[in-house]
């Protein structure tokens, strides 16, 4: 059996550095590959990807990838290539999603779309896209360059149904949640598959890693979908209910509409277009709940998933990643 | 010696469809393996492609593909997963360019973004040319992959000094010629040479291909640069000096502004920013026939890097394409 989430809550002092901290070596590497990878003679480019780098990100796939290698035989110089395409696939996604989201923060710094323009944006994402690639065709297993055209496909699927599921309060359970494996599940399953499969890991492993990562990215999005009603505004650097402002009707909001036992009062804000009295009542309603629970459930499962690799300091990395994701505030 | 093109000018009957006629079985293959890579069951997707699929387009990129693959072991089913992907990231690209460029039509009838919106149309973008690197990655030879990726990059940056460039009259005739050889050129030429690649053609057949598409590339461009001003608007289905009117100013124009005589007389159009009299002036200035005269040198240059490839009805079709180029009129 994998950890329980109720373990998890306690351990609350937890951070993500410190999680990371003996990668701390291969991620700088990795870090400066994602520098030298962006490089370029075009002032624009130079400049808009420079502010992305700047910007950071928590470089969660990366780690997936470093902690996938270690159940194989574990190369920093193939897996920094894997990784650094991985984090700059999931950077283009970022880019092209503030332009259809219209976020001018992600952050708390000002979005490529806000800063430049809607065009510049979208150019800068085809860039960083193609960057990735370049660096994918440089891989020798021909099988790691399908996962990623794969993964490339269905997250652009996922974008449009991301743009066509915008205001549509009909959809259900499994529609959401298949839009956000899209979205989110997806890449970080595909980083810990390919950690461990750039790594010559054995299949059950390679497996094994796919499914972990596929519920924590589950978990994740769900979580950050609950965090965008309850958080910390200013720690997550937007207003409440910015999802549902933005027409991106996320579980606790279906929940809303189709579950709570006032679901009836939702409607009547919802008909009157009362969006502040909407976002107060989900803050206070029962989807909350049932979201959290739901991400605990993938957590298990992604935790379960482990159950065989050998115990040491990598799979428990893995559990505290889990349970990080689990407890995050923001 | 390669073909002079004042003999070209007289072969004025001449249709491509002629030219494309002994291929018309195998690019039947590669119209139905373009329809079959881009079904999908998501009702935006299968329109947006769908639209794009019956608008239709010369296939020229296929077209060379093949033509490529006659100088070594030809064998459709390798060259039509090469002409599929070129084909389909021309696509994307031209799908991304129309919301650069906010354009209404293309090939008279209505683009993505204007039939549905520029978020749709950055997503359609997105999902076909990741369709596209789906059938990269499925190639066997390496090589072909790292090709593929480079042209990539070297488009989008190509896209993003479009935007930088628009209405700067500053740019000099060799920031022009690499802004084309981005945009059309390059891809052209990787036509030529992956056809050739992918039927194992010998390194100098394989080169020589590469010069040919670049140097017909170069020339297709100048000359759609100079029909945007001369052209027929009924047959081009846009109005007369469209590119200038969007702000991409193209080589006619930057002679006006550099070279012409009369260039004084421009300059005060353009501060009193007079643009109509800018397009006539243009129309009727010494730049159309200085970009006749480079377009000829460039489509010169192509035929003659086909020196020393085995006579026959490929070299011939090769030739012909080229002399078409030089005497098309929309």
């Amino acid at each position: 059996m994998g950890q329980n989430i109720s373990t998890a809550k306690r351990v609350d002092t937890m951070k993500l550095t410190d999680i990371f901290f003996p990668f701390r070596g291969d991620l700088n590497v990795i870090e400066r590959e994602l520098d030298r990878s962006l490089n370029t003679k075009d002032a624009v480019l130079k400049k808009t990807s420079s502010h992305l780098l700047k910007a950071g990100g928590k470089r969660i796939r990366p780690v997936f990838v470093l902690l996938g290698g270690r159940f194989g035989h574990y190369d920093i110089h193939e897996l920094k290539n894997v990784a650094v395409a991985l984090e700059l696939i999931h950077m283009a996604t970022l880019v092209h999603d503030d332009v259809i989201d219209d976020s001018e923060l992600r952050r708390g710094k000002p979005t490529v779309k806000a800063k430049w323009d809607n065009r510049i944006a979208m150019y800068t994402g085809d860039y960083i896209l193609a960057r990735g690639l370049m660096i994918v065709t440089e891989l020798k297993n021909p099988q790691i360059h399908q996962i990623f055209s794969k993964a490339i496909v269905e997250m652009s699927i996922g974008e449009i149904e991301q743009i066509r599921d915008f205001n549509n309060w009909n959809q259900n359970l499994r529609k959401y949640l298949r839009r956000i494996k899209r979205k989110t599940a997806l890449l970080i399953a595909v980083s810990c598959q390919l950690g461990a499969l750039a790594s010559n890991a054995s299949w059950e492993v390679v497996r094994k890693m796919y499914t972990y990562g596929y519920n924590v990215g589950m978990a994740f999005q769900i979580t950050d979908d609950i965090l965008d009603f309850v958080g910390d505004e200013k720690k997550l650097g937007k207003p409440a209910g910015s999802d549902l402002r933005q027409g991106n009707i996320t579980l606790p909001a279906l929940y809303a509409v189709n579950c709570d036992s006032n679901k009836n009062q939702f409607k009547d804000l919802l008909n009157e277009n009362k969006v502040d009295e909407m976002v107060d009542f989900i803050r206070n309603g029962e989807g909350i709940e049932y979201a959290q629970n739901l991400a605990e459930r993938y957590l298990k499962r992604g935790m379960d998933a482990l159950e065989g690799l050998p115990e040491g300091n990598d799979k428990d990395a893995l559990l505290k990643i889990a349970r990080f994701i689990g407890e995050r505030q923001f």
